[in-house]
């Protein structure tokens, strides 16, 4: 196991009708004007937005208000945040939403407070401070409510890019599983799949000796094999959700991928499929994942094998190895597409013309250094292999 | 799932030689003069107290030094510990030990800045402040590291009685598993059993839906079982300690166990036992457990059927589940023997005749209202049937 630190002070408060009580834990966390920031109309529709105000109203907290944060969330939206931050003096950001809106809220929460261009910190500069923030989730998937990460897409040129501090850790977040309910089946399965994805992605490691946090992630994909198509099958189920909400948490707080490398293949070369097409990131995992997995199976079979076995219930070749080992990655597809994830390129809307352009700004796009992957060290033309995959 | 609030702010410091930072790491959470509280005298042996006091030295941090914390710490020495504290104008309490030292360290912070006595939080007042507080930790056993929890033995009348509150949860903890290396095997077993004490204590549930926790609790116990016997059997593997390390601060610090309701009925009868013949906690948890579980199994066969397959490997009897459930409690046993720890009293040093008084001080002793047990609520003369299963 490799030597590690491991903090994580967000406050959650998970339960029905929680987000009632936002007023009270912004003023817990010192906050005394806030930008309530947001996606699209549901949070108004649902009536979540108005819950949450007169929640704050309760305690006397100004706030302002900054909707708009979309799927794939755009810089020029925190640049807006960033200026009526500072104009109106904002000490907290809330962020009402999903992963996209909280990373958006994150990006505006780093970038009052520093002189540069916010940008600069999604192109490697350490994040020494940032605006205190606080969530309350509506989508199980991105795991942003309690971790110190950010994705954001530069208008200019269409990179997604992440950042990365301890500052970005939410004070707070409200974990109200039944604010889920109202997702529609096909987002409900793309958080799904992007929750199983932060799993393998810590999953696929070189580190040797990780048997507790091999375990615990096992025992968190279980939990999303288990409960994952029950969610989508039934959006009045809100225990499954209960579980997947938590899921979604402990899966991206890093309790369970501390002391080990990590891979986070799937996810970059995801993000050029997201960014060029806008399709949905847990759509975009689910066809990305296999392919990765096929690919780089051979790097480490028994790893593959193991997880076949201990999450997919699949049996042991112990003569063939490899067998075992893919028919894990075929579970895995399966799974997927069971939950109603596209499978290929054609289902995503993605062109094989793209291929080459993507592999290149997978591997070369703003800061790269020409390869890709923790797992197995990936260089344009694998990476271009992996998306023929995907064909 | 219950709704629940969760808060473990607690910074963690994990890898060899660690412990040559806890100055730094006392300076980072403003402390500023120094209570170092630790046990007997292998801390002095091994050269660990001098490498704490150097790091101190190092960052100009003034400390004064309280020896002497026991297994089943005594409340004497924490009210020696807080006479110190208010004359030296102590702001930081460091414990340097196991979970021991920590609990009577804990003790000790809090009753420091409290008018009354400290004991009342030990009969269930809550505790509303602390003086900050650091560990290095030495055993992985009682997961105080990273809990809101402190155990302490009142020496007028040995009654042993757990206090909490979020003030107690350390501000860093430094986890190095080469220290825990110097252990003997038989300690090195008392703290695998007692980390499979938190994870059952949490799995024996009445609440429903709560297929995340339960997975994560699987998860924790494969990992002890595929771990501990690696430690117990070989003090030179490195390996082995760091994961029961983690997954003994993960098994307590309650991500497992949120949002479910608890049975902690064998600490409790297990605290009589190490109160009245002073044995070590996890022994007594050892011969403790499959006692209880075996009284408790038909209260529901299913949950105990389930951990028997998931955790024990046990194959399910589809017509008997009861047989399955059985066998899981016997696979607990015998793993507990086969790491040495006692099977019965006789082995544990306990006696047949002091069972009534026993039963009755869990019942009624020192606030006790009768019953006692989360998962099933017992009554004097069960408790006594359950001591006399460990004849």
């Amino acid at each position: 196991m490799n030597n590690f630190t491991f903090y994580a002070p967000t406050y959650f408060v998970f339960g029905k009708e929680k987000e009632n009580e936002t007023g009270a834990y912004v003023k817990k966390f010192g906050g005394s004007k806030v930008l309530i920031h947001y996606g699209g109309g549901s949070v108004i529709k649902t009536g979540l937005l108005q819950r949450v105000k007169d929640s704050l109203d309760k305690e006397g907290i100004e706030y302002v208000e900054l909707g708009g944060a979309r799927p794939n969330p755009r810089s020029g939206l925190v640049y807006e945040g960033i200026d009526l931050c500072r104009k109106e003096k904002i000490d907290f950001v809330l962020a009402v939403g999903g992963g996209s809106t909280i990373d958006s809220a994150k990006a505006i929460a780093a970038g009052t407070v520093y002189d540069g261009d916010f940008w600069d910190y999604y192109e490697g500069k350490p994040i020494e401070e940032a605006l205190p923030i606080g969530t309350v989730l509506t989508i199980s998937a991105a795991g942003s409510e309690g971790s110190p990460d950010s994705v954001i897409t530069k208008e200019d040129g269409m990179f997604k890019r992440g950042a990365h501090g301890e500052a970005l850790r939410p004070k707070f977040s409200i974990l109200n599983p039944a604010l889920t309910q109202t997702l529609p089946q096909y987002q409900t399965a793309c958080g799904v799949t992007d929750i199983m994805a932060h799993l393998y992605e810590r999953y696929l490691t070189n580190t040797k000796d990780v048997e507790v946090t091999d375990r615990m992630i096992e025992g968190l994909l279980l939990t999303m094999i288990h409960e994952g198509p029950k969610a989508v099958a039934d959006s009045e189920d809100y225990e499954s959700r209960a579980n997947i909400m938590w899921a979604g948490m402990m899966a991206h707080n890093n309790s369970c991928g501390v002391g080990r490398d990590q891979d986070w293949t799937s996810h970059n070369i995801e993000h050029e499929l997201s960014a060029v097409y806008d399709c949905a990131h847990g759509a975009g995992l689910a066809v990305v994942m296999p392919a990765v997995f096929t690919y780089n199976m051979e790097h480490d079979v028994m790893r593959f094998a193991k997880i076949a076995v201990r999450v997919w219930g699949c049996q042991m070749d112990f003569e063939h190895p490899e067998v075992t080992a893919k028919a894990g990655i075929e579970a895995l597809r399966n799974f997927l597409i069971s939950i109603g994830m596209p499978k290929n390129f054609e289902e995503l809307g993605a062109k094989e013309e793209d291929i080459e352009y993507m592999a290149h700004t997978c591997c070369y796009g703003d800061g790269g250094n020409g390869t890709v992957g923790g797992f197995v060290t990936l260089k344009q033309e694998d990476v271009e292999k992996i998306y023929r995959l995907m064909l």
